[in-house]
């Protein structure tokens, strides 16, 4: 095999064979094929696309380029979720303690901020002490223990998506659904996991704005989970506007532990609810999808799930006070209210501005290098369909560095549009399954 | 400009400016843009294409990367000849000395193999001592010395088009008329030359496969060259088999020699006869192209091609011997006979198959750090229209490692079709002629 001829072939609209495909990744993986000609066939990739076959076979070489975990060992189902990204996204924090807590494992293994959208590591980490750098034998303990875990990557997962992930990202390769659906299968694959649920989100602030494209992603993420025998569900949900009320770090763990209080945000403890629910009917807990959703609220309204998140926190090394006391997170020093001229109805809030302000308050990372600050974000006091009054706050941003707040409250103003008239009713937030075979 | 923005722009069919261009090209050539994003631009160039201005744009950005020659001081117009690369095309190792024997100066500058097809630089290093790698002093001396001069491209002409040139090479991103024609152009520009002779090849083993393509690629060079102030004109020629009898560095050096005592294959033969022609009329040296032709004629038939390539040879270094005795070119130690298993007659010989059994057996490169082997290469018995009995011969395969052997040899009779009547007569082999304003 030469690799050009491979490249040429994709160049053409050919189609490469399963075990082309796994010689090439492993030649990757082991440094015999250099960058430059992966990244010529990456870009032939976007443009020429993918067949079915061929992406099952991306993600299984991909897959199987380093250590697949076996939890077959543990009793109960082990299930994960997976979100395509989004502003103010921070379900994972209650999905994984309310599953554990319903007898699932999740052994959850989650990325950092990526673009305008935040990460599940960054958040988890705004918790003093909280330590996701596991190894995997305190992975596989903590799982153990208490039902659920959260790391990042690790060099044993995946290592061939870690290599072209960070090529995508600087060759403009990143935007192809055959990559995507490889890089987030071969990774949730690895974590030997039963079931997996995905939360393809669309709108706006999603990677897949158009609800076609992300329907036809999850499609592609379903079937692949299907040929590797696991049981895979997608819900398209609605990225439109910001998850919740917060986007930043800690504000949004403060949101997750206000949901498993039984109390948040109405959309944000909707969609956790939806999810879980779908992880337990996928992880044989419950019968139904909807024993499975009201699993979820009993385990939320009877504390369980807020026990379980104590407890998760606990064994990583975090500090546990913070579920009775919000103030042990961290606090940004400033804070001012964005108000409104006029009375009106708030008709659009641009998810991927919101995302961007949160990044330039330093919620986030314009290069990968950057520190994080856990503090800062913008808590949306007023969201899409409701009412603001002349002279009321819609929004209040938390800062710490006075110079990047006039940045950061330009790209607010103009992310938020409001209307003398009522908007027509939000769409719904989920807006379509796929894959529902249960 | 973040060379990632220029890449996603190109990729999804986007214009890029002359400053842009320049800007990418420059910091490429500089070292502070990596080969991965080239190679990733470079394919998106191939799939999405470029419009005029950005092809002349990268021309001259190409042109201009390094040193441009002035040889205006010299005698005699300066007029060269390049083809875009075929299968056994060697004509420029009998031109060369052809045109500088009739009184034009030839400052060649060539390349090596891509793809599937040869290059001078690898045939002519066939020839023992024979050094391609001259100092501009030394090709200069040359140059004036014996009115030809036959060199790889240097450091100080257009090195942006030298690190480009093997990046296509190993990441499928040669068949692009826009890199063929900013590559060509802008090399061929720093050569100092007054006029310029394009052999477009068309057929199953050119770049351009169909004539239409050619064609336009030929109009794309006449025009660019035009703009430029130069006279070219290009001859759509035949590649759809490999050109004269033999494939492979010394083979082909060897068949060279043969046309210049006067021998040689037909097709090679006339080839060269032409595109002399076309020289000494672009050059002023003759009133029209039959004179030139008749120009070149005589001067192969009175043996002073044959001492012009003696001299260059020695020159540069070369063992000037080899002129009288073949043998004295590297050998391959092994040799096999592919034989017919019936009677019928040649009516294929797919070139890119044959190119690529060339390669494998070792006399191109895989990766761009290969080294060649010269000995190497095949002996055609038979072309297209000619007849085939049971048991006969209709090629010979010279090899030095029997491991490469059997996929060379799959290839090549997967090459050839025998059929059992006579095929039509070949096409012609000159098709057509772009741009012959003289």
């Amino acid at each position: 095999m030469r690799p050009v001829d491979l490249i040429r072939r994709k160049r053409d609209s050919g189609e490469l064979s399963r075990e082309e495909i796994e010689k090439f990744i492993a030649a990757y993986t082991a440094g015999d094929i250099p960058d430059y000609q992966m990244s010529a066939w990456l870009m032939a990739v976007v443009l020429r696309g993918m067949t079915r076959p061929e992406i099952a076979a991306l993600t299984e070489a991909m897959l199987h380029s380093g250590s697949v975990l076996d939890f077959s060992y543990l009793a109960g189902h082990k299930v994960d979720k997976h979100s395509t990204g989004g502003v103010g996204d921070k379900t994972s924090l209650v999905i994984a303690p309310i599953a554990a807590a319903g007898g699932l494992k999740v052994p959850m293994i989650s990325g950092r901020g990526l673009g305008h959208s935040g990460g599940t590591l960054d958040k988890l980490e705004s918790i003093p002490g909280f330590n996701v750098n596991l190894s995997l034998t305190d992975f596989r303990r903590v799982l153990e223990t208490c039902g659920c875990a959260l790391i990042g990557q690790t060099a044993e997962i995946a290592p061939a998506d870690k290599k072209i992930y960070a090529l995508r990202d600087v060759t403009g390769t990143v935007e192809s659904p055959a990559l995507i659906c490889a890089s987030i299968m071969s990774k949730k694959l690895a974590e030997g996991i039963d079931a997996l649920v995905l939360d393809v989100k669309t709108g706006s602030g999603a990677f897949m704005k158009a609800e076609a494209d992300a329907v036809s992603l999850a499609e592609l993420m379903v079937e692949t989970g299907g040929r590797m025998g696991k049981r895979v569900v997608a819900l398209i949900t609605d990225m439109d506007q910001p998850l919740g009320r917060t986007v930043g770090n800690a504000l949004e763990v403060a949101e997750c532990i206000e949901v498993l209080r039984g109390a948040g945000p109405p959309d944000l403890r909707a969609l956790c609810v939806e999810l879980s629910g779908w992880m337990f009917c996928l992880g044989r807990r419950t019968a139904t999808v909807e024993e499975g959703r009201r699993l979820a609220a009993e385990l939320i309204a009877g504390g369980r799930g807020l026990e379980k998140f104590r407890e998760v926190i606990r064994l990583q090394g975090g500090d546990p006070g913070v579920i009775d006391d919000l103030r042990r997170l961290p606090r940004a020093q400033h804070q001012v209210d964005l108000v409104s001229r006029r009375q009106g109805w708030i008709a659009d809030i641009a998810c991927e501005q919101v995302g961007v302000a949160g990044i330039v308050l330093g919620g986030g990372r314009a290069r990968k290098e950057d520190a994080v600050d856990p503090a800062v974000g913008i808590l949306l006091r007023k969201k899409v369909g409701e009412m603001v009054a002349a002279g009321e706050s819609w929004c209040t941003v938390y800062y710490n560095s006075a110079a990047r707040l006039p940045e950061a409250q330009a790209l607010l103003e103009k992310a938020c549009s409001i209307t003398p008239d009522a908007p027509a009713a939000p769409r719904p937030l989920v807006r379509q399954i796929v894959g529902s075979k249960g």
